[in-house]
């Protein structure tokens, strides 16, 4: 049995799930039905702030939890008082996870109504993990897609992530900084993320430094003297064109010019940073530090950056804080967990949740998801969504076609057809491993790339397609008509 | 040295601060200042979602913190890689915390401008903390606050919490079910919570459970037998009134009743909860189970409850997920860490940070936080924030003034002082244990009953006053017009 824990972090979160797992567990296994195959799919339903795609991030945890699941002593003692009974216990004590899991990359552009995530197994199993598959998968792909919002909008100027002080708990922190740079920030605050996960972590001076000093220009000095070969100024703790842009042009003047180096930059932290970044560029350029940077941080997000580049802001790099880390304008991934299939004498039986809400009506069967690439353009043209098995022949033509608006059809060719999940797991046994951190980020750039500039536009993306294969749509309406008779 | 750690999560997270702080401590270290004593507030500038107050968490966490502050070799070799001297790595190696701090403790209704953590030390150990004080602090009191809002709403029904799935990180969920359950929640769905920390685990069925069975009955019938003392059946699987109720009503009887027991209740997940709850009240009375409760889940937040309750909602009790667990409407909580003085020559040096942004202004010195209470009504007055040392003698009337507009001015008389602040850290060691969270909860249930009705209500609260002793005001003011002179 596998003990790798959560790294340095070294916890065990086997006993991070919702109750009810347990309930529901304990009555699988009175019953018998422990052992029956069950599928469940992960997928979501909305992109946050009216995106038009997310960033799927969050898998190496998922593997990380999913090998280190072992209940505790402590685990079996808090159960034991809330009425468990020692058979269960017992099941408990000796689980072993057996599950084969199919999940999407880290860093692919993924689409509401796709199962991201497929596990089969015993469903006793594959039901008491469903806490840490959605919490893995829902916050880190929440962060990667706001961050990748931002650093679009920055434009190919450099976006480090600032947000720990204001993050939802230490692993808001941590694993936010990381879904970040998935996402394509270039660095991050923390300094815990360097040490896990070799993002550069960046940083100079608070105003604290500044205040700790009789006078701006000695703070400024000190700093200089000290760090003379990288030297960035925060320059807004008094006034930033009146004292701090003259102290810190006289500053580099006396400490780092003479040590044989260029001042790195100044950071704006305050005030109208669009108007002042102009103001302080040219006091810059003409004191001769052309090449001295300007960082701006101070509650931006991607809507505030791109007003500000619109308007012509001086901006060499952006630090972005508590917009970012909890993706505030809409800090919630939706991702669900449904049961979509269980195995019955060697078939499986197609399951379905109705809801009079459409959009909550769950997509049926084992299923496969694939991406259509244009072999001319190298676009995207959509995604299938398939039975498990099907195979998409791209040397023949594809007819695609609206699960809702079946009438709305098009054949694609000249185009490749590439299955888009990674099996991670195979009888409970990890099989895949995850590439590094800077690939994943590399890999992200790729992908976006590969959209229509229709669908990563902010206001009204098109809506990429999400078809279902002709199997599965009549599947998926086979059951339908059954189940509202009813 | 003490290495007491984060509980069962075995972490240490030291690291987990800005990079920043890191050069400023190798500056002071550098420059001979590392000892120099310095005092840092922090203070939050707006309160939530609108709010007249916020709740006060996060206090243990930050403790264990404090008392966990060990470089490991780890973070030394990282820090060493980053081009750290040795005598630096040295200093970090042989760290050791010294500095006095003081909080609020935990429950406690807090407000815009007052320090609500002071930390005095060597600035070196006081700035090298900021990080996590912010994050502790920050986090919690963002969900007890937001939790404490939502259980007003419910007006004397249970809120649950349930949001794990959608958390920000595995912290959001467990250490978010402990502010959650600060600000009055009566339990979570969080298994992991009621081991670490006490707090009731709730739960009994997903839609998958339903799902697992050829029908809805079966599944109801399966799970009564299993939990006839505690039956909760989720009825809208397929659908509320036409198949939902009518099986539970048929299992409750077949598999409940038989057995000795009355079933506990229902739970509606999707649809418009307010109407259908009125249907299935009226069908479970109907039925002779007027004892049955009625549960609804699904994207609720104060302001859907309050309006719920309003159209006459038959709902007994709620449970709250995603827009609890990550405070949607306004996920960020904006506390700041700021100096607010040094130590030269045995006298405090009021520090100042100035902004053309007047709300971002500080207000400097070693401080006190004092509550006054009215003796005849035993509702909260003011809070007001004096000069560390001074003293408000209950025994004599006191005149409170805006600290903006100063002819605005009231003299109170009968009435109790109480300094808001407890001494957490000594030389750094702790001297102060937390109460233990029920009591921290029922803490918090009365002290927010000593609010006015006029600071409570959600839209348009009274301002509460804050204000500042008249020694602290001209120390203040002395000290703006110097620096704004500049």
């Amino acid at each position: 049995m596998s003990f790798k824990r959560d790294g340095e972090r070294g916890r065990n979160l086997t006993a991070l799930m919702d109750f009810y797992e347990l309930t529901m567990a304990k009555g699988y296994f009175n019953n018998g039905m422990g052992d029956t195959t069950a599928v469940f799919d992960m997928f979501f339903r909305r992109v946050p702030d009216g995106g038009g795609f997310a960033i799927m991030a969050g898998v190496q945890q998922l593997i990380e939890y999913l090998e280190s699941l072992v209940f505790t002593e402590k685990d079996i003692e808090t159960l034991r008082r809330k009425g468990f009974d020692e058979a269960f216990l017992d099941y408990l004590r000796n689980f072993k996870f057996t599950c084969d899991v199919w999940a999407v990359p880290e860093g692919t552009p993924i689409f509401p109504g796709e199962p991201i995530i497929t596990v089969k197994g015993p469903v006793i199993q594959a039901q008491l993990i469903e806490t840490m598959v959605l919490l893995c998968i829902n916050h880190q792909s929440l962060i990667a897609t706001k961050a990748n919002r931002i650093v679009r909008a920055a434009d190919g100027r450099a976006v480090m992530e600032f947000g720990s002080r204001r993050a939802q708990g230490f692993d808001g922190a941590i694993y936010g900084a990381r879904a970040a740079y998935i996402g394509g920030c270039v660095g991050t605050a923390c300094a815990m993320s360097e040490r896990d996960f070799g993002i550069p972590a960046l940083g100079t001076m608070a105003h604290s430094w500044v205040q700790m000093f009789d006078t701006e220009l000695e703070a400024f000095c000190t700093y200089a003297r000290e760090y003379p070969d990288n030297c960035t100024l925060l320059i807004d703790t008094y006034n930033v064109t009146k004292s701090g842009v003259p102290n810190a042009i006289e500053a580099f003047r006396r400490e780092v010019l003479p040590r044989g180096f260029r001042p790195k930059g100044v950071r704006i932290d305050s005030g109208d940073i669009t108007y002042l970044s102009k103001k302080v560029r040219k006091m810059l350029d003409e004191a001769g530090f052309e090449d001295c940077a300007i960082v701006a941080s101070n509650s931006l997000d991607e809507i505030i950056i791109r007003d500000m580049l619109i308007q012509g802001a001086k901006v060499d790099s952006f630090g972005v804080g508590e917009r970012l880390i909890t993706a505030s304008s809409a800090p919630v991934f939706g991702g669900v967990y449904k049961l979509v299939a269980i195995e019955r004498d060697g078939k499986y039986i197609p399951k379905i949740k109705i809801s009079e809400n459409v959009e909550k009506i769950t997509t049926p069967c084992f299923k496969n998801l694939w991406r259509l690439y244009d072999n001319a353009t190298n676009k995207a043209i959509a995604d299938v969504i398939t039975l498990d098995g099907e195979v998409i022949d791209d040397s023949q033509p594809y007819e695609l076609f609206d699960p809702v608006y079946t009438w709305k059809r098009k054949t694609v060719t000249d185009y490749t057809a590439k299955p888009l999940r990674v099996k991670l797991f195979e009888g409970g046994k990890c099989v895949y491993e995850c590439p590094d951190l800077k690939t994943t980020q590399q890999f992200c750039k790729e992908q976006v790339a590969t959209l229509w500039d229709e669908v990563t536009r902010f206001e009204n993306p098109h809506k990429y397609y999400v078809d279902l294969s002709q199997a599965l749509w009549e599947e998926k309406n086979a059951l339908l008509s059954t189940k509202v008779k009813k």
